[in-house]
């Protein structure tokens, strides 16, 4: 249970991720060109009436936490630089900057510092980005992989999380749960799909999903200022994954999206003619905010209570991945 | 020793900063809008004919090497942020926006997480950064403090490390050595010094000073294509130090810059008047390149051979601080 708010000496673990970064991101310094700042998958940069505005993303994986030791290094430089992508794509913008920083024991060899580089390359290739600097430095612990990327977006095509309305339905490409079986070092950064949505059929909210369902849900539900709903039996799975890894396992990097329901027959028509491999699910709508403001609040969708009910139990028992949260 | 250049299982320390890095950075993917790539103390972007360039910076600071876990995390905070201010200010820019990477042990108290951030707000404050967003994980190891920072700066402003010509005066500001004592933790990055400078006097070539004069001066020297001299008896000395700290300890966060030798006199005189409390010292002057591509090269500077022949033992001796060498 989390110790008291006055406690001095509570930790991280006390607190979660949620509260921690609330905190941190209270009062911090920031200029008029600051169009979003912290809360958002990407900071935007720019003045409001610019044609184009600057994206601004950081992200870091570390060993042990993000990725095993033994696994294939060029995956780890792949899966780091692409979980950046994987937040631009959220925005509706275009990847074009990265800066590496690379901490890693003295005793590493640099055969596996090579590989992850070539992981690196090979995203920053397909994605058409440059890396244009970085930092080594010797790390007393584990490897830590930290990508600082910039981006762009036309203004008329940013979406931020905030945009959202209730009675918006609520969609997910791919399907979900399971990747650390082996997905999480291998995935694919939706750039292409949320391009070609910002043309075509521009959500009104949008976020990749890095933390699971259960977390990054009610993350966009609260900043568009709505609860939700969300029908059980709708989740796209991954095959032989359950409704709770669904929900709670994370690192999926789908796009989770909230459109108006007068697109919603011509952008589903229109997605299995562009898009006729990957799955694009309506799982629930944007409802009117209910009395807890974190966006945690469940109801019934579609008639079916008993069904919601069970996945409110869920959520409320699998509630996503904490950063700080005891393993 | 090192070991073969063709052994798979050479470590990072058997290879060192330098050589991994250079074997790193080639043949990275780069847009043709990418003015400076890795390298320099920035990397720029934007058309050669842009009224002003982006600047973009990556820096971490690491626990048990670039602090230790008992210092007041205030000043690692206003450390972190600074060291990648200085590197702005080391091109003729001004810092812009921030993004934070926190990797910290789930056990790490709040307030500690909080005392870092005060000291990230106060740096942000000081050079007017706008801290716009970060991320934070769990580290299984030490705490991690990862600083992105963008910058801009004018293109007819603009300097770079490659800048240098042979004759041309090396100056640094401030005194060096033993930094760790304390001022790594306290440093002024020179900012308000670079602008001052680059609308004046401006360099051909300029860098920070991060790994100290002996690991920094050869790599502006080279970025150059020349080579250097320096007067041992002229290195401006923090009190109580030697000779060898200045050239070694690293940390010293002052500008090490080129210039014409035209423009000496007038800047001597213009720089006590506008900085009159902090040294300007010319050390030395950049000469024509010799043999060793590398720029460890050294020649008697001002007559005085035998002085230059301790230095250039001194310095093949201590060569600065590699981010991989054995401890």
């Amino acid at each position: 249970m989390p110790r008291s708010r006055h406690n001095a000496s509570a930790s991280l673990t006390d607190w979660g991720e949620d509260r921690l970064v609330a905190a941190l991101t209270r009062d911090l310094p920031r200029g008029a060109e600051v169009l979003v700042g912290p809360g958002d998958d990407c900071a935007v940069i720019g003045r409001p009436r610019d044609a184009r505005w600057q994206l601004l993303k950081t992200d870091v994986v570390i060993e042990g936490i993000h990725f095993l030791p033994e696994e294939d290094a060029r995956r780890v430089g792949w899966k780091a630089l692409c979980r950046a992508i994987s937040d631009i794509a959220a925005m509706g913008g275009i990847p074009a900057h990265a800066l590496i920083t690379l901490a890693a024991p003295a005793k590493t060899s640099v055969d596996r510092v090579k590989a992850l580089y070539a992981g690196l390359r090979k995203a920053a290739r397909k994605y058409a980005v440059s890396i244009v600097g970085g930092e080594t430095a010797r790390s007393p612990g584990p490897l830590f992989l930290n990508i600082a990327l910039t981006g762009w977006v036309e203004r008329q095509q940013c979406v931020l999380r905030s945009g959202g309305r209730p009675g918006d339905l609520l969609y997910v490409t791919g399907r979900l749960g399971g990747s650390l079986a082996g997905k999480h070092l291998d995935f694919q950064p939706r750039i292409e799909e949320a391009r070609w949505l910002v043309s075509h059929f521009k959500p009104r909210a949008m976020m990749d999903l890095s933390d699971g369902l259960a977390s990054d849900l009610p993350r966009l539900a609260a900043a568009s200022q709505c609860g939700y709903t969300v029908d059980e039996a709708r989740l796209p799975l991954n095959p032989g994954r359950t409704t709770a890894q669904a929900l709670s396992d994370g690192e999926d990097f789908e796009l989770l999206f909230a459109l108006s329901p007068r697109s919603a027959s011509a952008l589903e028509r229109e997605w299995k003619k562009r898009f006729p491999r990957l799955p694009l699910t309506q799982i629930g709508h944007l409802i009117r905010h209910l009395t807890r403001p974190s966006g945690l609040a469940l109801r019934a969708a579609s008639g079916s209570l008993s069904r919601s009910a069970r996945l409110a139990s869920v959520i409320r028992h699998s509630h996503g991945y904490d950063h700080f949260a005891e393993c």
